[in-house]
C-alpha cells in the first residue's frame, strides 16, 4: 500500500491528502435539511448529513489527490450511526481508488493492539471465516506505550500490505509539553522518531517503509531533523493551512527525491466555501469550492520544488 | 461520577473493576454455537457471542464490584456489529448500576478531542436536539499530545460529571521505552503524573478528582512514587493477575484512607473457567467461575489492608 501511495503521488503530482473531518457546522443547509427531513434531528440524521457532505467532496476531488484521511472522532461523536457513516466513507473512497489513511490514533498493548490492527487493517477470524471490519489502508497510531503497542500493528500490516503512521511530533501548540522534553540532550520526539526508523526496517516497501510518522507542519525545524532521523519513513504532515503551517515551511519534510511526505488539509478544503476566498461558490456548490481549494493547495505545494 | 465510584467501592468493599475484554476464544462453545446458528459465522454472529458472554458474566458479578471496564478494541475488531455489542454491554452494565470505565485510550487535539469526549462522555448537538452516542462514565485517555488533548475531555467531563483516567505508566514490558526516560532527572511518567495532578485540580469531586491515572500493577515502586505525586487522583491499576501483578504489590497504590485505587482484572475473571483452579465449573458454568474468581480477587486485595 505504501508503493501504491507513492505511485499515486507521482501520478497526481500531489503530495496531498484531504482530511475528511466533517463537523455538522460545515455541512451546508440544503444537505442537513434533506437528511433531517428523512431521519429527523437524530444521530441517524446527522450521520446521513455528514455522509452526503463527504460524498459530494469525494466526487469532486478523487481525481486530484492520492489519498484521504477521515478522522474517526468526527464520526464517533455521533455514536453507532456515526461509525456507520465512517465505514461508508471509507468504502466509497476505496471505490474511487483513493488511499484511505484512517486517523484513529489508536494504541494499546499486546492482544489489544492486535485487535485494533485486525479491525482496521486486517481480518478477524470468526469460526472458519474471516472478515475485515473497517479495512482502511493506513492508520495513525500513538507510541506512548512503546514497542508492545506498535509491533502488533506491524505484524498485521505485514500480512495485509497495510501501513501505519506513528505520532512523533503533533501539530498542536502544547505538543511540546511532553514531546519536546530533553532526554540525554535529545527531545522525546526525536527518540520516538529513531524508533519509527527502526520499526520501519521491519516492513519495507520498494523505496519507503510501511511505517510512517506524523510530524506537524507547524514545526518545520523539527521536521528537518526528523526527515534525517527517519529517511525511509513517509511523513504525514497535518497543520497546513488552518493551523498555520505554510508551503515554504514544508520543504524540509521532503527528501531529495521530492517524495517522503504527504501534507494534510482538512478544514481548509472541506469547508473552503466558508472562506472569503471561495465564498463566490456559495453553500450549494460547496464541493466545487473544495475542488478549487484542492487545486490551489497542490499548486502552493508544487511551488516549493 | 467519581463520588459514585468512591461510594460504590466503600459499599462493596471491593476496589476492583472487571475488565470486559472478550476474545472469541474465551467464549464457551454453547454460546458461540447458538450465536452462529442464528447469525452464521459472521461479524454479527461474533458480536452476538461476545454480548451473550458478557451478559452472563455481568449477571453474576454486578452485586460484587463497583465497576466494569470494557476494552473497546475487543469490540472494534468486529467492525460495526462489534461496536453495537460494545454499546449494548455499556447500556446493560449501567442498567445494573455498575460504573462503566470505557477503556478507549483515545486522545487527539482541540475539536477532535472534543468530538471523542462528546461521543463517549457527553452529548452531541444535532440541530435543536442533543444525544449521548455511547454515554460511558469514565474513559481512558492518552497524554502524548499534551494539554490540548486532555483539556477538551475535562471540559466535557465538567458539564456531565464524568471522568477520565490518563495513561501515566502502563503495565506492559516495553512501557519504559518512552515512559521511563529521564528528563531533568525525572522519568517521563512522573512528569505526566504531575500534569495529571494539575489537570485534576480543575475538576474535583468530594474527596478525589474526576481526573485519574492509569498505573500498571507490574511496577509497584513506580506506583508508590506516583501515589504521592497525584494524591487526589484515583489510580486505575491494570496488570493484576494474568500480567503478573500481585496483591502485596498493590498497597502503595492506595492512600492512607484505603481509597485512591481500583484494580482491574480482565482475563483472570472473564476466562476464569479456563484456569485449572476453576476448571470444575466447566464451560457451561463459566459465569459462576467468573463470580468465584471475583470473590477470590476481592479477598486477595482485602488481605493487604
Amino acid at each position: 500500500m505504501i508503493n501504491k501511495l507513492v505511485s499515486k503521488i507521482q501520478k497526481t503530482n500531489a503530495p496531498v491528502v484531504v482530511g475528511l473531518d466533517p463537523m455538522l457546522s460545515y455541512v451546508p443547509e440544503h444537505i442537513t435539511k434533506a437528511a433531517f427531513a428523512e431521519y429527523g434531528e437524530t444521530l441517524e440524521g446527522a450521520a446521513e448529513a455528514i455522509w452526503q457532505f463527504n460524498k459530494g467532496i469525494v466526487d469532486n476531488i478523487y481525481d486530484l489527490v492520492p489519498a484521504v484521511k477521515p478522522q474517526i472522532a468526527m464520526y464517533e461523536q455521533f455514536g453507532i450511526p456515526g461509525i456507520i457513516a465512517f465505514k461508508k466513507t471509507v468504502d466509497y473512497c476505496k471505490e474511487k481508488d483513493l488511499v484511505v489513511i484512517a486517523d484513529i490514533k489508536r494504541g494499546d498493548i499486546g492482544s489489544t493492539s492486535t485487535a485494533y490492527a485486525v479491525g482496521h487493517l486486517g481480518k478477524v477470524q470468526v469460526g472458519s471465516k474471516s472478515y475485515a471490519g473497517f479495512d482502511e489502508d493506513f492508520a495513525t497510531v500513538n507510541p506512548y506505550l512503546g514497542s508492545d503497542g506498535i509491533k502488533p500493528f506491524i505484524d498485521v500490516c505485514k500480512e495485509n500490505k497495510k501501513g501505519i503512521f506513528v505520532l512523533v511530533k503533533t501539530s498542536n501548540p502544547s505538543s511540546g509539553e511532553f514531546q519536546d522534553r530533553l532526554i540525554d540532550g535529545k527531545p522525546l520526539y526525536e527518540i520516538v522518531g529513531e524508533q519509527v526508523a527502526k520499526w520501519g526496517e521491519e516492513h519495507m516497501g520498494d523505496s519507503y517503509s510501511y511505517v510512517g510518522a506524523v510530524v506537524g507542519a507547524t514545526y518545520p525545524e523539527m521536521g528537518k531533523v526528523l526527515r534525517k532521523v527517519m529517511p525511509k519513513s513517509f511523513i504525514l504532515v497535518p497543520g497546513y493551512g488552518a493551523q498555520g503551517g505554510t508551503a515554504e515551511g514544508l520543504r524540509p519534510y521532503f527528501n531529495e527525491d521530492g517524495l517522503g511526505a504527504i501534507v494534510n488539509s482538512s478544514r481548509g478544503i472541506i469547508a473552503a466555501y466558508k472562506q472569503e476566498k471561495y465564498a463566490q461558490f456559495g453553500p450549494e456548490n460547496y464541493a466545487d469550492a473544495s475542488r478549487q481549494a484542492t487545486i490551489d493547495m497542490i499548486e502552493d505545494i508544487a511551488s516549493i520544488f
